[in-house]
């Protein structure tokens, strides 16, 4: 186990690149030494970002492995999908700890290929990547360095399933996510769909079984319920700044009372720091986890029609992106996993 | 066929009577020349709502059977649930022609007490009235004058099922309804619920299979299909002010193509004015509705799920209250449906 | 007099002509036969806009003004600022009834250059356009045909001051307007500036003292209040779709008590019947004229510091586009202004 | 200098409350250890405050003097109006340490009477209580321990006009304040002012001239600036729920270049951690701020009408409430103000 404490970030001036900095200017270990984009010019990162004003005194770089890796411990990759593929290799080859919150190293070469529409990482490299869901940090993945950190949509919904498919007892043909995010989902780049006026007082579903989630979200649940090949699983945008409200209608393979369910949800989470799972019946909604690294989670089971309906929501750009990164490098590092993300939603 | 142009309005203070006052000012024959309300005193109504100033002229007067009937020539009821109940009886004996916005009249004695909590109306006086879903108007409700306009999710719910359960296609066992609507479905009373910063930058599911609007969704779908029962429903807040957005996730009794499925839509829908079809795998949104009193629906099938997914998209005050009553209202008196609604949409 | 019936609306496609289609869907009289864009395909408009779908039935074309004049009784100008400066001419030359809703006809020749930036129009075709504020139509325009509507911020300001500034009452040392916008008076461009994330839950002022609607209400006060040749006047973006809010805080020349000045106001627009002064000390809001030409009036005044306090609201796309628009061509029909926009604000 | 850890809070489920148990469970020093309200049931605050679970584990007791003094080493009110001044009088007799987030001790007994229409604290306790502008702690409060947190307005206007005040450059005859907040300023009770339907999509003043915090401004900026006396001060409603803007309007008594403004801004503002001067003409928006402690503040001078624009934007629950109250605090324990407070704003 590898002291860390220097940081870098690749990406830094993309949204999930200014959230590191915001939640790594909290953390009691990590340090942000030093920041990278990809364009040519290099001005300090508060001139671009006023409100970094007097909370960072950093130049943005232009990227350089070597540097990278001699003057940080760990670095995470913000990157849009297309870039950490190419960056990665002397990072792996090093084992040098990356966290990568691009969806580069999430999937198989030809699952990547299908979902993403662009050529994918090496194979031998992905082979030593680490899907890192990081309240299930794997036994097998303890001397892996490269960390693919989970996609938000797939974060919410593995998390909102995980106890029924440990325990083989979704029905595969039964399984419907109706899954809404708020806009910094989509990110920061300018299109019609994000224009103010399009998505103010409107709600719109959009990649309906389309979107690059879904093959890291089978991917996950076949490998805790074999009988697992497909899902249906729409996204709708909400108008809001964040948060991302999973519904999701599932029949089980047994009968068992929702009081039982419960209890396997309570059980499989006892032990997870941000998993906070409420009273059955209780559903759970976006303002409460906002700001924060948990994932609220609620059920209510229906016995005229037999579908369990669970609902369960996080901050996308904190347990979906950013958060969940910080915690998956506490991990690598030793630490406690909450350390640094112990936060509170705002109430008002 | 009788003539009507002199309008009344019981519970004019509602949203659902603001919004009747608002659409029948445009309207070519209809005139609204009183309102009533429950409180003893009797303000001018642009009085207690200044954006009326300038467009009525009226007071608010104390409910009087005699006198409505006696000076116009139908009435709206805009009542909260159990008011018009107790109101009825002298207009279904006298046959004066009554449009009820709420849902004292829409479901049988039983089904209201279990959903409603609440003693139903006499069911001698059930009996009279008519289920007023606008575009499928019943060809042996000829001489009904008690209408009972379809509640908000019933009617973007029922038309998004239409076509597929009058041609038994709808698999009883696989039939989700995932329901969102804006704030003011929710009415004018204050609540913890209602408060901005409750709703802001918020989502949240209430009512998981405990909606009222659910009986009479699946009386009016058991009346095209038979063997439909029961419906999986959840409800959602969404933080806009109008707005009804319904995913539908549905399995099919046939194998069929979705080119046949879209085409058996667009052909049972190819003389109601107000219901565009997209085209195929095209999901309309909210915005393209809200101030207009069109259903939009939409369809995308999924091969892998064999799951249709059906978005239906109406504005819950146009379409889901107070345009459809003018719609009903337009039929009972021999108009063209159409009249005085046709609105479009704001772009920006 | 002519009689108008057929339209023309150049620029349709933005958020003005846009709504300049969905308010003369609603008239009585003007009818929209022929949409123009500049753009050389040339598509169904509600193949481009399906929120128009079944309303109209008609074909973008390409500009040519002889066909334009050929084919109808009038024709907006919709388009973005320093289109219609080369466009005009052959319809002014031909006195053929033109709106224009950009800013290329309001000022002088060189405070459009100072202001906007751009060359200006002939200045011997400036001297034909008229401006247009259609509450208060000259007398001298009795044969003008070409109006140039109004900018948005300058109705909203120019009716919050016009009973003083008529009555020389205002002190031209100490007038200052706070001026807030929302969305769409930012128009259908794609920039940071409307990106969801940026103005969802924000607030910023910007151009402070240059917003080129300035010279143009400096330039009608001028008229009215000879001693008036500068304003303090900065904008801001409201988190909203709609609605301009006027913020006036002004002192007066003479010692006049607050009673006197809310007679003032309620004389001067006694008969306007789009602008409604609210009792004294009471303030309008924007949801109030929202989805109306209605201006909103409400005055408070403060004997400490000896500020009038002028509150004046409009909806920017109506009163301060196309519903002033609208009205302009009204009143060059010789209709009641009124026709066609007796609309009623959205209560919820 | 006493060591200050275990922490008090009164008043603890309203919207201060929450955001000092948020923003103190991040405190490397101080310990919420007690919580209290008025009600006579004594649930434990998660059961209240789902979103609390997990990171707080206590009780919500009944208000009691001694136990308080007993238990902990300071105390935080954070009660409404009217509840402190009977509550203070033990506190101030053993000199224990408050900060009071009501405006109880913020102004003289008269002033407090005719602003907040409620009887004021006794003249005897309110003469040991400072107001404490935590940006500007006074030298002579070297010994207050119960310390009247400023007003979140007052906070924002004074920051804004300090430098110009201490100054004497003010013109008192040109001073307007335009103040807007986000709905958490107007705390929790339920009114139909506080409805989402009346707030979302809409902008509107209230109390112009009249609200509470006028005085306190008027009465720091009078000890800064002598001539001082009043003030032309407007609030308005964002529909947003966190930010204050302030735009200042004010004319200088002397003849100053911009240039030399901003320098006497930066020069004031050089060692304040909290307060960032942005460049002159650039003016800071809503987003910068909200959830730190900072204030940003910007300048743009007309040289046309010789008004200085002063922007001044916070978070009106942090530096306008708890924030503030925790610099408060810090400074009373002897910690650098900024202790447990280093916050960024979220980007995205």
């Amino acid at each position: 186990m590898q002291h860390i404490q220097k940081i870098a970030i690749v990406g830094a001036t993309g949204y999930g690149g200014l959230e590191l900095l915001r939640l790594l200017h909290q953390h009691p270990q990590f340090n942000v030494t030093a920041v990278y984009n990809t364009s040519a010019d290099n001005p300090t990162i508060d001139s671009v970002f006023p409100h970094l004003k007097g909370m960072y005194n950093l130049t943005l770089s232009s990227f350089d492995s070597r540097l990278i890796m001699q003057n940080n411990d760990a670095v995470f990759f913000a990157t849009s999908s297309g870039v950490s593929k190419d960056l990665a290799q002397p990072f792996i080859e090093a084992k040098f700890p990356v966290i990568d919150l691009s969806g580069d190293f999430r999937l198989t070469a030809s699952d990547y290929q299908h979902w993403y529409h662009k050529q994918p990482a090496d194979p031998t490299l992905l082979q030593q990547a680490e899907y890192g869901l990081a309240d299930f940090p794997t036994d097998d993945g303890i001397n892996a360095t490269y960390i693919a950190n989970p996609g938000c949509y797939a974060t919410a919904t593995l998390l909102a399933l995980a106890p029924l498919a440990q325990h083989d007892l979704l029905d595969p043909d039964n399984m419907i996510i109706d899954a809404k995010s708020g806009l910094s989902g989509a990110g920061k780049s300018l299109s019609t769909a994000s224009h103010f006026i399009n998505v103010n007082e409107n709600f719109s579903m959009y990649k309906p079984n389309e979107h690059q989630h879904i093959p890291e979200i089978v991917q996950q649940l076949h490998k805790w319920q074999n009988s697992i090949k497909t899902i249906q699983f729409t996204t709708s945008l909400l108008p809001i700044n964040r948060g991302i409200f999973i519904s999701a209608y599932v029949k089980l393979t047994q009968d068992i009372t929702p009081e039982a369910i419960h209890k396997l949800y309570t059980t499989t989470y006892a032990n997870k720091s941000f998993i906070r799972v409420q009273a059955l019946n209780e559903l759970p909604n976006i303002k409460s986890v906002v700001g924060t690294n948990f994932t609220d989670i609620g059920l209510s089971y229906n016995p005229q029609t037999r579908y369990l309906t669970i609902v369960s929501v996080i901050d996308n750009m904190i347990k979906g992106a950013a958060g969940q990164a910080i915690q998956n490098l506490n991990l690598l590092a030793g630490l406690p996993d909450t350390t640094g993300l112990s936060l509170i939603a705002a109430y008002a």
